[in-house]
């Protein structure tokens, strides 16, 4: 079976074709690349707790009672932008999510996860009142294989005077749709996930956890916020139902997978300007199994292979 | 040191990011996927000679004075399209490129390289001449890393119905140039390439190769035709030089990169079909060192830390 889709809410068409994950491989070495086990502290990483010398500039910690750090941001020592030209700006922050080198989202506890978030609104808010910002990415590479250099826990946040590609073909995907049928694409996809039911992980009070029926990332789960909220306004509540949904569904997600590496992207509303109202606030969470190969690359065009009614009983939370 | 380039032939915006290459990497096990001092023969290869009894169906053969095949297109068992729709359909051939299971465009003699392009040649021709079909994609993975199901070495054909969208891109770019100047944007490429000098790795009489001002994959190739000819209307001293310089070239890759991942994906003009006459045949070599990670995903924006220059003078063929 071949059958175009198309992802309502990136306009990406994709090819699935229900066989093609059947393909024989070749046996090749498996990079483990980060061993669980490890010890929860490790003498050459500059994010562990007491080899905080590294680091350059503290921008905020979570303490616990006896005034030790759990998470904090810190300013990127290697920045994708900086403040030093005019044509492209903005900040570069590493969020250390836990004190505990073998610390992974696969392993995290309820309170490390909401530390997490935490500091990705307080850090969010921050980045986004500078002037000239027009957004903030905030994105998670966990191990090698999704561009992460550094194996202790941690995401990035990046401010730029700029909206994104990405995030511009997001704005006016959702701006067509508006202008069409007179409705909010996100209103309508939540709506018709819930009620289609197949393709559901979590429906919370604050989040849509799903499988969506077309991306071009093999095995991708979105998360999509039921209101209209950016990620400086999350409510307690809504921290305490992310951290919830995050560690039962990487919970579930490692049985099924194992332990691969994945990205995180979060795409959220942009700032200081009067562009993308139509767009909310959503999570992609990308693993790292396949690698993109030539053909991906050559056409802009990706072949699916996963059913996405069979990763969401798998990763559903019950 | 930042600064925002454009790339030329396919218009993606990229951040030069000069010391981004410098960041520290925690030791990970490298993945040496295949040795190439394996054998010429593998057992359990289905495109090794003598085990050419998986083959479904031999499209096209190149054989010695004794017979003996030394590379061929058969059609793909698992294909990304076929004819079974009307939506989107195509034909997917797979194209051995040597018998020798431990080839690799790291080894293979001026030969087997002329004989995979006159391959390539071939059965580009068969297959842009079926009905409806308006684009051939002709593209290279090379181990698993950069998407290859088998290590032996192959390249891949697929015709389809479409022009991809990435091809579309790269078609409206040169003909905005060619509406702006009046003038063909790969000609003026090759012309200023040649006066720079700096980012040359090879200037033919048919095919220039120098590492492009900027491009989205780190430490990318070029090749672009000096004339205005399709894959099909290659005569054998185009073939020739290619593989000189594909032979030369590569040895020089693997001297600086190592035995790394990579795909070669070449862009070609559409058939049958009265748009993109400003493009250009050329080729994207991509080597498969780094994963993009979160920033990429989520923007689209794209980082680069090579020099271009160095990277030419590691490569050039003298």
């Amino acid at each position: 079976m071949k059958e175009i889709r198309k992802d309502m809410i990136t306009g990406d068409i994709v090819i699935y074709s229900s066989y093609r994950n059947k393909r024989p491989l070749d046996k090749v070495k498996a990079t483990s690349e980060f061993d669980n086990k490890e010890d929860e502290y490790s003498e050459s990483c500059p994010f562990c707790r007491g080899n905080t010398s590294n680091i350059k500039e503290i921008k905020e910690e979570i303490k616990n009672s006896k005034g030790e750090w759990l998470a904090m941001s810190v300013a990127n020592k290697f920045p994708i932008l900086d403040l030093s030209t005019n044509e492209i700006f903005g900040e570069h922050e590493v969020l250390i999510e836990t004190y505990r080198h073998n610390g992974s989202y696969y392993n995290m506890t309820n309170e490390e996860f909401k530390n997490t978030f935490t500091l990705i609104k307080n850090r969010y808010r921050e980045l986004s009142m500078r002037k000239g910002i027009e957004y903030v990415s905030v994105f998670k590479n966990s191990k090698r294989n999704a561009g992460a250099s550094l194996m202790h826990p941690h995401s990035q946040m990046v401010s730029s005077n700029l909206i994104p590609p990405e995030i511009m073909k997001e704005i006016k995907v959702s701006d067509a749709y508006k202008n069409e049928t007179d409705r909010n694409l996100y209103e309508d996809l939540v709506e018709m996930e819930i009620k289609n039911e197949d393709r559901l992980i979590y429906n919370g009070k604050y989040f849509l956890a799903f499988v969506p029926h077309a991306t071009r990332y093999n095995g991708e789960v979105r998360i999509v916020g039921k209101d209209d909220l950016n990620v400086d306004q999350w409510s307690f509540e809504h921290i305490d139902e992310l951290s919830y949904l995050f560690k039962n569904m990487f919970e579930n997600m490692e049985k099924y997978h194992g332990d691969i590496p994945f990205n995180v992207i979060l795409h959220s509303k942009t700032v200081n300007k009067e562009i993308g109202k139509e767009m909310r606030t959503h999570f992609h969470i990308v693993p790292r199994k396949y690698n993109f190969g030539g053909f991906e690359l050559t056409t802009g065009l990706y072949v699916c292979g996963s059913n996405p009614a069979d990763l969401a009983k798998a990763f559903r939370i019950k």
